[in-house]
Formats: structure tokens, sequence, C-alpha cells
């Protein structure tokens, strides 16, 4: 048995780890928020008001009933190696890594006196940092936890955002495909699109639409691809598998017909179940 | 010398053909305007205010200035066989297609009367037909014209459009990457959902960007893969190969850093420029 989340322990408080502490707040959340950030995050999210007081990460974990980790995810791998050591038997230690795999098999070597579930809260914007931190960032959104946990589940559903229990395997194939894998063809297709100076005097909706991702920063994906290669890989060469077999059947009518079809009716039932 | 526009044909009033009669009468033409269609599709456009009268197209380019071919482009094709023996000399024809070399091919062997320009105003929606033109469908989109025309371009300006001059086969080439390659990622990936069940559960605005185009039917793809074969074929090699390197380098940092920044400059700079 453990108790209701009395102190909970941000560590990142940058766009994610803040907004989760404003939506905790929104949603009901009494207890103590603790920041463990940069002194400039730090100072940001104190004025922001995300976070009730800011300490080291030995001091924090020690007080506190759950600790999300909201870093990046080479960070949340470091954080895991030494965290252990300063909780409190049965806390609860979760995280917002966009892949799960590494992040739950690292915590599994080292975690003993806390408990770990991993977690993804599918969200975000733009705009980076506390600053645009945002009670409202997960409303709607998906938030996979890699395993059920009771109270992270109940505060998940009061800040709005849709429950997706997957393990940590298929939650990387799934957002290889999902997510890494768009991200790559847009950035495919835009530096294609480097090449050719005429292409911005007719590029129309398509071309904005399919190149809008190709405006991320490299440093947000770095980590994914370190640490969901595999995957990635295995979703970049069936997508190539695809395109080579289309490019064979340009022509053929009845093939692609049959192609548009399919595609159409997946393109449709996504808009109908997100 | 030939006498300003007068009398206007618009064979084929659908989306593009009605909201052209549309954009004319707003941008102050005064002459008159024949549709030639269907007997369904010109009824409506007479509802609709698009046309001011129906001919068979024999008659209506008898007495016509200009005659604009805005029907599928086979449709146009098989018109081009047939339009130059029924118009009056210097009669301009100009059309609506989506891609180019075929059509302008198939007017340098047939249009001996009249005077033929190729015409692709990028412009569109996702409703088709006369009930969804409209007088603003071009404002700030592009018109290509295969050359120079001055009065079509005097009403391109009129009506808002951004005229860009391109030889037929250049044109073909830039809307096989920046048009006609977005379209089959996006069917390809699609399609490549439609195999996993779960992708709904947890899809985000990635998927939704790159999935929106494969919602489009594949009856007006039919013609613009049978008519630009050999440049979607090199577009599709072309990004196949840069999508081969990137899967070479998934973890290779300084190349893929390389490859995120030449992607995300281009996509500003159609961001700047479109």
């Amino acid at each position: 048995m453990t108790r209701p989340w009395q102190v909970a322990t941000i560590a990142g408080v940058g766009l994610i780890g803040g907004s989760f502490a404003l939506a905790l707040r929104k949603a009901g959340f009494a207890g103590r928020i603790i920041g463990v950030s940069s002194p400039r995050t730090v100072k940001a999210a104190l004025e922001r008001g995300a976070i009730d007081e800011a300490l080291p990460l030995e001091e924090a974990a020690a007080q506190s009933d759950v600790v999300f980790l909201a870093q990046p995810i080479e960070t949340i791998l470091e954080t895991l190696r030494v965290l252990d050591q300063h909780v409190r038997p049965g806390t609860l230690i979760t995280d917002a890594g966009s892949t799960k795999a590494m992040i739950v098999a690292r915590a599994a070597e080292t975690i003993r006196t806390g408990r770990f579930v991993g977690g993804h809260p599918m969200a975000g914007k733009e705009a980076r940092g506390v600053e645009a931190a945002d009670a409202d960032l997960f409303r709607g959104r998906p938030w996979v936890l890699t395993a059920p946990e009771p109270e992270l589940e109940a505060w998940i559903a009061k800040i709005g955002a849709r429950l997706v229990i997957l393990p940590a395997a298929e939650h990387d194939r799934l957002v290889g495909m999902v997510s890494h894998l768009p991200q790559l063809l847009s950035t495919a297709l835009a530096s294609t699109f480097a090449l050719e100076p005429h292409v911005a005097r007719i590029a129309g909706p398509a071309a904005m639409d399919l190149t809008r991702l190709a405006l991320s920063p490299f440093d947000i994906w770095k980590d994914i691809f370190a640490t969901n290669t595999a995957e990635i890989d295995a979703a970049l060469a069936s997508f190539i598998a695809r395109l080579t077999e289309i490019r064979a059947n340009l022509t053929n009518n009845p093939a692609m017909a049959q192609e548009f079809d399919k595609a159409a009716g997946a393109a449709r039932a996504l808009r109908k179940l997100s």
C-alpha cells in the first residue's frame, strides 16, 4: 500500500514537466510540487507558478511520493542510474520519454526501492520551455503507460488525457511508424526540395502539410533515433518497400485504385478514432 | 492582333471551371460566358450563376474569343483533337490540366487556327463540382502558364492569382516533386497504417498532417499518373534514394543534424515565399 500523493517531484521542468505540474494543480492536486532543473529553468518555473520550490534531485526524491522524469531521454537514462538510492520505499517513478524500451529496461536494472512505470504523454507544441507550459496540453491526447498504475491513471484521467496501456516494445514499434517515420518522411521531402529553387513558387497545401514536421530541430530527435533505432529502421524498410511497389504500379490502375482505397480508409479511420 | 475577350467558353464547368467563371465576373468581365458540360453540370452551373448559357462545344467555340478547358486531363487531350476546326482564327485556347507536357504536345499537333497556351491554376478544395465553385478560389495561388499571353495574364492578375511562367517540361518535373510525390507519400504512409489496428489509438498531429492527402480519391489522380509517369518515377526514385541514405545514417548524428538543418531551411523558405 502507498499513501496518496502528497509530494511530487518533477525532474525537468520544461514544456512537458511544467505542463504536468500546472495540469495537476488545475485537476485539484493539493500537495507540494518540487522542481528539479537547471537554475535558469527553476527560476522560470517558480515565476510561472508551476512548482512550489526547487531542490537538488537527492533532496527532492527523498521526500516525494512520485517522481516524474520529464527530461530528454538520455538524461532520463542517466537519472535512473542514480535515483533509486534516494527514494523512499514504494515511491512511484514514472517518465515522459518518447521511447520506452530502453528506459523500461534501465529502470528494471536500477529501481529496487521505488516502483517504475514508463509513460509517454503524446502531446507537445512548437514553443518549448516552461514559459510555454499549459495546464491543458494533455487534454484529449493519448498518455501511454507501459503497465497499469491506479493512482497515476486516476490523475491522467483528471487532467483530461486519454490512457493507453501498451507494453514498451509495442509502444516503440507503433511510435516508430506513427511518429518517427512521418518525421523522417517530412525531413527527406523538405531536403529534396532544398535543391530546387523553383519549388517555392508553386508549392501548395500538399507541400505545406508534408514539410511542417521538417521544421523540428534535430536536438529533440537525436535521442529518439539513438533509443528506437531498430524499430525506425524497420518502419523505414517497410515504407521504402511500399513506395517501391507503388513506383512499379504507377500506371497499373486497378492496383493503384486499390492502394488509394486502402489508404483513404486508414486515413478516415485515424480521424474517427483520434 | 486579337480583340479583347467578349465571349468566353468554359468546357468542364466543375469546381475549377465554375470558379474561373465566377472569378472573371467578379473581376469585371462584362462579356458572355458559355458553358460546355454534361446536362446535369450545365443545369447546376446555370443555377449557380456561373455561366450565361450552355451550348455544345462546336457552337460555343465558333463564337468565342477564348476557350478554357477545365476538364479532366484525358478529356482535355480528346477535346484538343477536335477543337481547332470549330474556332475562329486567333482564338485563345488554354486549359487547367494538372500536367502540361502531353497537353502542350497535343495542342502543338492539332491547334492551327486558334492559339494555345497551357495553364495550371494550382488551387482546389476538398468539395468538388460547380456547387463548390468560388470566385476567390485562385486568390494568392500560383497560376502557371507555359508561355506568356498578355490578356490571359491580365485576367490572372485581376482574379488575384500569382502568375508563374514555366515551360511545360519544367512544370511537370516540379509538380512531380511538389504535388505528385507528396500525394504518393501520404497514400503509402496511410496504407502502411491500414495493417496496424493500434495506430489510431496513438496517432497525433504528425500522422494527421501526413495522411490528409491520402483522403483524395483515385479518380482525380489516374490521369496525372498516366500523363506525368516519367517525372513521378524520377521523383520517387530520388526520394527513395534519400530515405535509404537517411536509414543508413540514422545514428550518425553529424549527418542527421545536417539533413535536419537543410530540411528545416527548405521548409522555412517554402513558408516565406508561398
